[in-house]
């Protein structure tokens, strides 16, 4: 056997058990989304570069995308972030749409990272936009719904929580310490840098900004003030409605919650394992404007995005997903030899259109191999249809779990074996 | 409003309506493909360019291959079929793996050919894949899925059909008509390419490969001929296995079918609209080594693949697509005024957790507006909690489509919208 050619880097093979994690993720979703009025979209895997220049951070597109010139030259991205393909799509139909629109979304997504825990470069996400709604209980609403797929998958507030902040505050604050607008850019950047740097580089970073010592000394005050949501009138009525949604057990306010993404104006939110690990779940947060810069009318919504990578490993952590059945079937239908090969394909089909799941075997091969093929594969009922059997329109039905083996008419096989499963 | 930035040529935007029909198509897959005891697995959606080296035809990959080189200089292909990732996990865990193996896939792939009705640039794909099975009966498995995809939605041996062919066959009797095998990969092209065009430049094209005419009207004799898939003793126990699945109404021996992909080498097979029209819907075959020339150890197996372009227009075509149900929910819950906001929030979180979808109005704007919008979305029941009902623990409960108005109790609301609508 030679080298086996390898897959690219930062990208993963779904063998059943983790196709398995990821579809009942996506069935989640989808049934939690839904519970709140949103409507399942998709936009293409496939945009134009210039798509991005107006509506994603420049570290995003410059640094992180994948781009390409397709056959006809034009520069090809696959996308990084959902939001500016959302944008495209609900300027093209914007007179069309029934406001407020909500839709959610499950896709894959690519970003050019260096691949580590919690971090692929082939990565898919959960996307919700709430749009042409404009009030901090609908920025509540999406942090609701990120609650309620906490709560449905069985993360308590002790595991995970969603940090929250107003951008709109922290401007006024950097404002009363005398940082001028034009630089508020620069240091959100340096709040967002706070907790993935050591103290003294952050420091180094932020003189290097400029930034005066009493402007810094400031700057840590108002990060560190636990209480500061209570000078935003905003952010009251958030807390206040995400009381009303059920969902306060899970909310902390963080002042140091700033997002990278250049669109977000108002309320951002991150949604973080309590144990501190690795990066953030999910992060999300309202936008004045999300139409405009790709040719629509300006739209005001709030939305988030959650990657399938960390909340994977997050519920893996705390022992919460689902325990993988490895049984491709439950019933196998073994063939006794060449000749009564179409017999059994048969009983396979009838079994299959009562509604069980069935394998029937396709090769006249010893029972044996196909009985160590049924233990290996955890199929737990197989039936074998010799010809003793058959010539009375019986068959034998044998349970690997039990061992029991026992002899049933042919047509009543399927309603024994639903019995056996507790299917009606 | 300026000119919307243009989606990638060839891609498609999943807007809800296309959306359900894409995720309707993905879960009677799923349910058919498990009724066969096959598991869904993934592979990335990028692979690099040597994977295909081997195995797909080399139209596929120079002609219509979506290739770029990533950051790193390494050249990357956006997968244009999935056989060939499915040869690479297989290969990887070729000692683990339990065979016979059964899997399924449902995902996006992407051939750079010109769009146009029934294909695009970004599509679709069914795969399903036995591997580790070698009999006609196993090739006559996969062909039996299909139908069983067929009739579950509900297409009739009158609108599709399954033509299948033995490229062995077909090998012996171009050795029988005086042709080299070593220039059978050239006939095979030339058969392929029958049906697709005229019938003189058809026969310039079998005279440009060195044809005697003896041997072009040999060939036409062989092409044309219904009867003689029964010289062959494989097709003959594919058919008879056919009807054991009872499955052969669907399906027709036409000694034309090749399929273009290189590594089939037994039987082949192809679903098409009987009225002719458009693309093939599926196609798929056997092959005897899957694994070897990525590595691994020689596997034989049988799969196909179904792209969503084609079924959903021939399901369109048929009148057989899902109708769309535009609600995003079940029931609003609007809101008076701002005073009264956070009751409404907390009326909507209670029907939810009762298993309504339920949209809550997030800004205290005028009924009248609030009630359009239900009208305009499509929600049938609309809860409105106004300071007389709330102070007598009730809400109005108004029923859109009757016109119907009631005043109901609050913890009752939930189990009144659930008996009109049917639920439990």
């Amino acid at each position: 056997m030679g080298t086996v050619i390898a897959a690219v880097k930062g990208t993963r093979d779904f063998y059943p058990e983790a196709m398995a994690v990821r579809a009942w993720l996506y069935r989640v979703i989808g049934e939690v989304s839904a519970s709140f009025g949103y409507q399942e979209y998709d936009g293409p895997f496939l945009e134009r570069l210039d798509l991005y220049a107006a509506k994603s951070g420049e570290e995003l597109v410059k640094e992180q995308a994948f781009v390409f010139p397709d056959r006809g030259g034009e520069l090809i991205t696959l996308r990084p972030e959902l939001t500016p393909t959302l944008a495209r799509m609900v300027a093209q139909r914007q007179k069309q749409l029934v406001y407020p629109l909500r839709w959610w979304s499950f896709g894959p997504f690519w970003r050019y990272e260096r691949p580590q825990k919690g971090r692929t470069r082939e990565f898919f996400q959960w996307n919700a936009d709430l749009i042409g709604a404009n009030s901090p209980e609908s920025d509540a609403e999406l942090i609701a719904l990120c609650v309620a797929f906490f709560r449905r998958v069985g993360l308590t507030p002790e595991q995970v929580g969603i940090f929250v902040n107003d951008r709109h505050l922290i401007e006024t604050l950097l404002s009363d310490l005398g940082i001028a607008p034009e630089r508020h850019r620069e240091v959100f950047r340096l709040i967002d840098r706070r907790e993935k740097m050591n103290p003294e580089a952050w420091e180094e970073y932020a003189f290097s900004l400029d930034l005066q010592p009493t402007q810094l000394d400031g700057l840590k005050r108002v990060l560190d003030d636990k209480s500061l949501w209570q000078q935003s009138p905003s952010l009251q009525r958030v807390f206040a409605a995400l009381k009303a949604y059920g969902a306060a057990d899970y909310v902390h306010f963080d002042a140091q919650i700033i997002r990278g993404l250049e669109y977000y104006t108002g309320t951002v939110f991150e949604g973080r394992d309590m144990g501190k690990e690795g990066r953030a779940i999910l992060g999300g947060g309202h936008y004045d404007n999300l139409v405009a810069d790709v040719g629509g009318e300006p739209l005001p919504g709030v939305g988030f995005a959650m990657g399938d990578v960390m909340i994977t490993l997050v519920l893996e952590k705390y022992g919460l997903l689902p325990t993988w059945n490895p049984a491709p079937a439950d019933v196998l239908v073994t063939v006794f030899d060449a000749e009564h090969l179409l017999k059994s394909l048969e009983i396979s089909q009838t079994l299959r259109e009562a509604g069980l799941r069935v394998i029937g075997y396709t090769e006249a091969v010893k029972l044996d191999k196909q009985l160590r093929y049924a233990h290996r594969a955890g199929i737990r009922y197989v039936v074998i249809a010799g010809p003793d059997e058959l010539a009375r329109n019986q068959v034998t039905l044998k349970d690997l779990q039990t061992g029991s083996q026992t002899l049933v008419a042919r047509d009543e096989v399927a309603s024994v074996v639903k019995a056996h499963m507790g299917m009606s």
